[in-house]
């Protein structure tokens, strides 16, 4: 499937959290599917840290599926024989969008100049989209892991911005261990020479190593053990020479996990920029929507007249169910309508991005219903 | 307390596993408490990965207090009124025994021509030392994590050299999950350029970014999500400027859990070697006491006598409860005599290092009964 991926300058700047305008804002998106006349038939898909507008499109570097092209086309649970779907790539990011990488005012990259951004500052450059397309109200915002914040966030400060409100595998807050594992990720990159303060856009030599090293730490937390387990165990490679199962007493990478772990990370660096892994792990760190309105979760949906579904996987460490859940009390105590399902998977927090009939299900009900 | 920290050295080379011997083995290693007429009264802790001999003893680098000096003592659970309390720094690793950092036949450090090593290897050098006291049978060995694989290591493979074997918040195999977090500490280190492939040693700069950032990812594996929670949670650091509270919208670490991180990473580099922990998480990598004996975890323990007590704690994710069960159910398989604790502790893989009255009433009860 291909959409027509685009960009849209937005007609003012951005007023940022961090107290900053971000002018001259690009949004890059991919749209798909008939808008209605009425143009009541829009869903808006929020993309996870490292992901993009290519939802439903073949990405443009790696060649591989859209990210969520399982779910997302005709006859699909998000079927755009139906809907208008709209998916951007979220401000701060490298696929398009305003981010460190662009060229600031002055001719060179933004770099570390670019501003601490929050989650609410990206929806602050979907909602942006949605005024230049004609869009006020969203048939529905949907998304899993920081996606789901997005849609969370949408909610809670655009209430009268959607009817629908779909969050998987997400959290209404970062917690400590979400904040260390990204510690680690920053740390990595900021470690790595090549880095140079972020000024490496030009250089030969890019902070790779680091941006791999950050990558390899997150993918674990993406996995469940489990899921490990069952993919790769103990089970070792087979060695250049033809030697099958040996250890090698060596620093190669021995156990299939070693070398599966080096191949997501190298494989991370051709497509994604280390500054916008900073900027964005950041903004996921400061995202804690209780604090944005008083301290209290139920205050964040207090206006919101939309349906919420949340669903969560049992086998997710990253945001457990418990942190659904806690989504799930402070809407009960707004008074919004929401319905919860904890899901079985045994892949954990990717489990989102992968076949799951009964997440389907429940998707397709809901934005159907 | 002090202890009198010595050298050993091995009168003759090690077998190795991975097929080398090793030569001019040193062993550095401390020992408390009078060793009885009969040398009956002789109980071996074993260090976890970062550990050292300095179990009751001020740390010469750190200044701190002996990383078990709570358990280890006058009247403690192991009890050096009672028992010859000996504690060795294993080969690999850097506080005396031989190591990467050793000096090989050359004049020059060995760096990466250190052969990679094996817990068997470790035990190997721990029973060397033994032989060197004339201490044919320990009245225990003792070990936490890493320590509780050599424990088990030693029933294995030197049957008749113990009476008792106390394994704590340890596995007999390291996880696809285990493996992962330790490749990416690696990977950390080897991508610091200051790690030179290893010949580092002398050099200005040292490899302390990489080992930082291995620290820091293996250090929240040490700690479980609500331990984490309830000693950072999201709280922020105080500003330098005397802001208390506020997000700096920079990178600065704005949380504590982020400035604790970063004081775990930079502090470990001054007492530990980088080559060590490349060399030490590959040998609990490759640890898998049923593979070693045939692929039947029971059969390791076929020829043992000793009484066996098993201990995790319930928030431990690194070596969660189930894998004391899988080794509980091999002892039981092979009709050794095994005590097993669950215990409830809120702060993780950490737990056997930390206050714990119930883990002193087992130890205390094991090693006195």
């Amino acid at each position: 499937m291909t959409g027509n991926a685009q960009i849209c300058k937005l007609s003012g700047p951005l007023q940022l959290d961090g107290g900053s305008l971000l002018e001259g804002v690009e949004i890059a998106y991919a749209a798909y599917g008939e808008l209605a006349a009425d143009r009541s038939n829009a869903i808006l898909v929020c993309h996870a840290l490292t992901g993009d507008q290519y939802v439903a499109d073949t990405h443009p570097i790696t060649g591989k599926p859209g990210w969520w092209e399982r779910m997302v086309g005709p006859g699909k649970p998000i079927d755009t024989n139906r809907y208008h779907v709209i998916c951007a790539n979220v401000i701060g990011s490298c696929m398009g969008s305003t981010g460190p990488a662009s060229i600031a005012s002055d001719g060179s990259p933004y770099a570390m100049r670019f501003p601490v951004i929050t989650i609410r500052d990206m929806v602050r450059g979907l909602v942006g989209l949605l005024d230049m397309m004609g869009i006020e109200r969203l048939h529905a915002v949907v998304g899993g892991s920081m996606g789901g914040m997005q849609a969370l966030s949408l909610a809670a400060n655009w209430p009268e911005r959607t009817a629908r409100v779909l969050a998987v595998a997400t959290t209404a807050r970062h917690s400590a261990q979400n904040i260390a594992f990204h510690e680690v990720g920053r740390q990595a990159i900021m470690a790595d020479p090549n880095w140079r303060q972020g000024d490496y856009y030009g250089e030969d030599a890019q902070p790779d190593a680091g941006l791999a090293v950050a990558r390899m730490a997150a993918h674990i937390t993406y996995l469940s053990e489990d899921g490990l387990t069952g993919k790769f165990g103990r089970r070792l490679q087979d060695r250049p020479d033809g030697t099958k199962g040996a250890k090698s007493f060596g620093f190669d990478a021995d156990f299939q996990v070693e070398s599966y772990l080096r191949y997501q990370g190298s494989g991370f660096t051709k497509r994604f920029d280390a500054n916008s892994y900073l900027y964005i792990t950041r903004a996921m760190d400061y995202f804690d929507l209780a604090e944005e309105h008083g301290g209290r979760l139920a205050d964040a949906f207090a206006g919101s007249e939309a349906r919420f579904c949340l669903v969560s996987f049992d086998s997710d460490w990253l945001y457990p169910t418990a942190e659904s859940r806690h989504v799930v009390h402070a809407l009960n105590a707004a008074g919004a309508p929401v319905s919860f399902v904890e899901l079985s998977a045994p892949h954990g927090h990717d489990s989102f991005l992968l076949e799951h009939e009964a997440l389907d299900r429940v998707v397709r009900g809901f934005l159907d219903g």
